[in-house]
């Protein structure tokens, strides 16, 4: 951890960005950046290219095309949500992997939305204009949703494309994101877990790294492979050591702009409670799942992602934990301020702005427990979503649509259906084991709370969990879909153990998110507009680039290794490598090579570099970026950060932290020889 | 859960106890329980036999005497501790296993001490004299402290043996141990961990069971075996269903008798504290363990201990949180206190203790968090814990006997030195793992303490952590002799790491224990005392048995099955069943059988027992109780209770609650047709 050290930290706040850093938009990007360290000048039709290929996974990833006939790549961990849905006991396409030879041979997932960006607009000014200074919090919280909502169906309705007004800088600015919508994705190929997810929960975050994360899709319109206009030619020589590469993918989060009040709210509150409650979920499924194969099966994509949140939000906590970090950012933070209390006319526009926040964040902290309870904590359970789902639905689609919650927005209710109507298994056992534990968390944490005493109904969490599982039939969507489509009358005559759970829970958990969405988001949105425009007026708006909000940026880097005299981690892997740490762990699983990579050894080109490192900018939600080239070619897919890197979520350090992608050539390599796959190949190189 | 429904329960406290309940005391055994049950009164001389075979692992477990010359059995997850200290990269005598042909062969353990009880005298009424019902708390504290090291420390001088004051009934009784210690114990014989512990965490307090969970020891005297007089002669048929059982052993610890507000702390502090502290240990350590082989055997006693802890009070857990189990509790306290209430005598005598009780809740409950960090749970470090023990010996010891902190008491100083200065391996990464950790886990819990400032001296918890376990040389045992020798110069004057953050940590840890001893103890004790009291008087004190102390208790129960309709689970097991669970695994681990067992099928006679349940009242610490027939005889031994029976610790129940046990049939069979272990089979069969 010394290795934090974050001497780049404290000129974070106050000083353009230097280095590598940067989670840029595409209608903002860092030419004089790029022209200055890299003699680098992205035209605009480079980018837009860039952009039209990228593509975002709504399951939480990225991705881009790499043909004209709509084929796409991404990680295997991005696909194997789709993997998991598609695969039953007989066919387990996460263990034995899949390839489809022929289009005949793709196979639909099953709920999965891509959205590609087509276009952005600043409507900073429509927005804050339907929201006077004046006003009070709770109107100015429903003018906001208001406007954002009738922009995003005007949208809708002129474009037909996907419209979503997105916030930057957590409310200094809101612009309109258009996204053209794929709902019919059929799985290419993807190879076998052990060797995409090879060195498995202890290789994660770690390097060298060994593994061939990547899984192909296809993209369909009306039945047959989409025609994409926009897709990246692929370099089966990929990069080499020094190259300047760029990232094009959909960052899911950061907040390098919060305050200190509000890292020590992450600190001491929100992570120690999230990590608590993953350390729960992967004590309790790791348990089941170890029971049989079958449950292993079925654990297998949710406990892959709690071991994933979990070692990335340790370090999140780490780097929060060290002092040096948090001395850095009181530095920074103090030395912003006061800039800004030097100047009579910035200080009456921006001076309070702190203040602001920490109060909100003294109030956040007061609710912050119960309300990670009732908005989900408390029932862990897929089948009690969809219930919940299904009875705000019905209550939301009566409002007029600024009125309503922002999920049921008029712009967004077709995703929406696609995910309440998804025909994805639930397993009753998971469930049942799931909700047990997490009804049993809630009594923990909140003992004496009248609402438990409502939902447990005189039983113990795991009778009561039984019971609610037992007694619903949401796991059909038709069941679903029947109650929507039966409006109030279904919903208030429905018998469903799960439905009238929701009803129960609901008043409370609404009042509780009206709350916070009232007294704590809208009045954080107001503080935090003064503190990026403060920011602007002193680093110039083109210097700066928002907190990652999973919308599509653009990040760029080196392909570099790291490390010094003590310990020296190399700029690329070659696949000879994968076969010597097999070989070192006996092949002991998760360090066990596939049937096909063993046999295929003599053929495999032993020096083909696998994975590499390089500089660039990334957080989770990254994964499944392509790596591109300053030609615009394909050199590899990111599927990792290291350690060093965690602590990206609230500053960024070029020292030893870097992004691990897969190297295209190994991608080559491995569907030449090892898989055989020509049919994919020859398309990849546009044969 | 709904198994859980405590019928049973809500006669528990005011009625004697039904059933076959209870872990007796050797003198004051149930005669006439049994007498009215089984038709059978033990006699002295058959009780005075099985006390003394029967033995107690001070690492926390039981054993018994199977042949005069010093032989002895108990689990093999009895004797792990002491076969990883054994064990290196080279010999993983876990995972091999172990035997010992001859006495030249047996190999000493570590740090092992064995108490086997000679004798009991009650001394309430000297420990109460001490302690005037008028003495002000901290007063009474120092007085009971003192007359307690007092009887100790001259019945030690007397009779040369381990002499303990044992508090029974929350503080209702105080009874003298007098103990015969072996500290030279040898490992003769141990299967290897994957039969002992066939089907691992997924089977842990799961039926039906299929382990050879055994370990055998020997004690020596002055080098040469040991010459017991009593010991139990094994039975090579052992026991049938329907038979009458005995189970001689050393329950840890139970809370029945404990009020209803002490039971809600118990659910709503300590049990979630413990149990998020597990689960992290879990993950942290399983995930390390994950990375390497050497990570594996160095982390496996550690982790199989945490996670049968966890296992084990998430079964406690679930009762407390059942409404049934909770209501129960209250109405039988209710209806003691009733009676009391309608006796103006008893109520004078006894009406306020529950009152009482209350506001010590209350007083523990505040200080409960910090005080379980800084007495442990802040520094999970080995070294760390030498360390303070270090600083401590050196302070208490000039003290006289009756101010000491108890462990330091002048009969105990003996046993306290073996574990000083055990020579144990300590790994010192495993040690900057766990140490790293418990700091963070600590800033966590209480973000903004001073101490933890002063702990972390301006690191990140693991920068902290390794340069602590750098700075120390505590790892070995000759140091920390140097360092007891030269007294409080030598201690004054380390610069060792460890022993400098004792003494930082030392006068805090030390305050908040005396607060605990003097203001949450002593009361208890006094209030406890009362509800005994009252207890007597209204059930008659042969009708009772005290909460387990990790003292030796005589239980009993009958062979049997238990289910019904829907599912059956049957009295016993054969040895068939491990090779059938295994091949319905895969025999993927932890249901992999070893080679020795792999290879002896042909010979295994498959219909012999393994192992078997019986309805006796147990809880952790009976691991490798004897099972003892009517006639005396050694038919099996416990190594498990089965998932209905983690509620043990607050009640006792018969329906489905099952102690499970090895049966001496499938220990006979397996030592003489898997591991032709004839030198083992002679003695125990008395050739």
């Amino acid at each position: 951890m010394r290795k934090l050290l974050l001497v780049v930290l404290s000129i974070l706040i106050c000083l353009p960005v230097a280095a590598d850093e940067g989670m840029w938009l595409f209608n903002r990007p860092p030419r004089q950046l790029l022209q200055q360290r890299y003699g680098f000048t992205p035209t605009d039709a480079w980018l837009e290219h860039l952009q039209k290929s990228s593509i975002r996974f709504n399951s939480g990833g990225s991705g881009s095309f790499v043909s004209p006939n709509g084929l796409m790549i991404t990680n295997h961990h991005v696909g194997l949500d789709c993997l998991q849905k598609l695969s039953t006991p007989q066919h387990d396409y996460v263990k034995t992997g899949y390839h489809a030879r022929t289009n005949a041979e793709e196979v639909k997932c099953v709920d999965l939305e891509l959205n590609v960006l087509m276009s952005i607009e600043d409507v900073t000014a429509r927005v804050n204009s339907a929201v006077p200074p004046s006003m009070p919090a709770a109107d100015a919280e429903r003018a906001r949703r208001g406007v954002m909502a009738a922009i995003e169906k005007e949208s809708l309705d002129k474009t037909g494309l996907r419209s979503d007004v997105v916030t930057l800088f957590q409310g200094g600015e809101y612009h309109l994101y258009r996204s053209k919508k794929y709902t019919d994705v059929r799985l290419v190929f993807a190879p076998e877990v052990s060797i995409a997810f090879f060195g498995g929960d202890p290789d994660n975050f770690e390097y060298p790294r060994y593994d061939l994360d990547i899984c192909l899709f296809r993209a369909y319109e009306n039945g047959k492979p989409a025609h994409v206009e926009n897709f990246l030619r692929f370099s089966t020589t990929g990069p080499s050591e020094g190259d300047l590469v760029f990232v094009s993918g959909h960052p899911g989060g950061t907040e390098r702009l919060n305050t200190v009040a509000e890292l020590e709210l992450i600190r001491d509150v929100r992570l120690p409670l999230t990590l608590a409650r993953l350390r729960r979920r992967e004590v309790l499924l790791g348990s089941w799942a170890e029971r049989s194969a079958e449950n292993e099966r079925r654990a297998h994509d949710e406990l892959f992602g709690i071991k994933n949140s979990r070692k990335a939000l340790l370090g999140e906590l780490a780097g929060l934990q060290d002092p040096a970090v948090m001395q850095a950012k009181k530095a920074a933070e103090q030395d912003l301020r006061q800039r800004i209390a030097a100047d009579p006319q910035m200080s009456a526009a921006y001076g309070d702005a702190w203040q602001a926040v920490e109060s909100i964040v003294k109030r956040n902290r007061q609710t912050f427990v119960e309300r990670s309870y009732l908005t989900g904590g408390a029932f862990n359970s897929v089948l009690f979503a969809y219930a919940i789902m299904t009875v705000r639905y019905v209550d939301e689609v009566q409002k007029p649509n600024a009125e309503r919650l922002r999920e049921f927005r008029e712009s967004n209710l077709d995703s929406l259906r696609q995910q309440l109507f998804s025909e994805a298994p639930v397993y009753k056992d998971m469930e049942t084991l799931n909700l047990a534990d997490s009804l049993s968390d809630w009594m923990e944490a909140m003992p004496g709370d009248p609402m438990i005493d409502q939902v447990l109904a005189g039983k113990s969490p795991s009778q009561r969990a039984a019971d609610l599982v037992k007694g619903t039939t949401l796991e059909a969507a038709a069941q679903r879909r029947r109650l929507v489509e039966g409006g109030k009358a279904a919903i208030e005559a429905s018998q469903d153990s799960m439905i009238r759970l929701a009803r129960l829970v609901d008043p409370r958990a609404r009042a509780l998110r009206t709350a916070y969405e009232q007294q704590i988001d809208e009045p954080r949105r107001q503080a935090y507009a003064k503190i990026a425009n403060a920011r602007f007026k002193i680093l110039g708006g083109s210097n700066t680039y928002p907190d990652a909000t999973f919308t599509l940026r653009l990040a760029f880097g080196t392909v570099k290794g790291y490390g010094g005299a003590g310990e020296s981690f190399p700029w690329a892997t070659a696949i000879a490598g994968a076969y010597q740490r097999a070989a070192e762990h006996d092949s002991h699983p998760p360090f066990d090579l596939p049937e096909s990579w063993l046999a295929a050894k003599p053929k495999v080109n032993q020096s083909t570099k696998l994975d590499f490192v390089n500089t660039a900018d990334i957080i989770g939600g990254n994964s499944g970026s392509p790596v591109v080239s300053r030609a615009g070619e394909f050199v590899g897919i990111i599927f990792d950060m290291n350690l060093p890197s965690l602590v990206f979520n609230f500053a960024y350090k070029e020292e030893d932290a870097r992004a691990v992608a897969v190297h295209s050539a190994g991608i080559i390599e491995a569907l030449r020889n090892v898989y055989g796959a020509s049919d994919v190949l020859n398309e990849l190189e546009g044969k």
